[in-house]
């Protein structure tokens, strides 16, 4: 698996733990060693590792945020750190978000989420089918 | 000057040029050799520099942005990647952005820019004073 394919790998499961309320993963994703920042949207950001996982908790749990999708993922790439955009899709909301990695022993590690509300895209245009 | 007080020098003049109006000061700020990401608030994201560029310069025309600020600049830290996450007041609006710096040659350039909407911070809890 190329490069890109792994942090795309590393994206597409971050919404796979999201999606299915799975706390364990969601933690499992999220790296040891590095600053983290995360911000739900609307909500002050959040850098203690502790914390975020609360919040993921708490979302996680939350029958209103399971089968949440991603779509139009875009890789951009800076060494060893890489930057996800994508578009979130819960139920009738569409969200933007921004998703970075780290890679540490091979492995594409969350060192960042940040989403908020998207007024406009070319999904709400008719291109999402 | 620190590496950390340098990307807040970098960051801060993304806000000086941001409030001032100054599109060549803006324009300078991005890189010219990286993947770029630009996400306004509920916007999609800019990906062309070109067209990162003339959105930046309408946004710079605007009066209703310059005199933006920002505070509680936080800087993590990956390599030659850092992230800054702060708030942007500007009149009784507060935003939450990240902004993406990557060091080319000693210099740290743009290359990622999200802002949304924050519902809740402490700022608007009194802390701002």
């Amino acid at each position: 698996m190329g490069t890109e394919q792994r942090i795309l790998f590393a994206n597409e499961s971050f919404y796979q733990a999201f999606s299915a309320g799975d706390f364990e993963a969601m933690e499992g994703l999220w790296s040891t060693g590095q600053p983290l920042v995360c911000i739900h949207p609307g909500q002050q950001p959040l850098v203690i590792r502790d914390e975020i996982m609360t919040s993921w908790k708490a979302i996680l749990e939350l029958e209103a945020t399971q089968g949440i999708s991603c779509f139009e993922p875009r890789v951009s790439l800076y060494g060893s750190v890489a930057l996800v955009v994508c578009y979130e899709i819960l139920g009738e909301n569409q969200l933007i978000a921004t998703n970075g990695f780290v890679e540490e022993k091979g492995i594409w590690t969350m060192i960042h989420h940040q989403a908020g509300p998207s007024l406009s895209s070319e999904l709400e245009n008719g291109s999402r089918d």
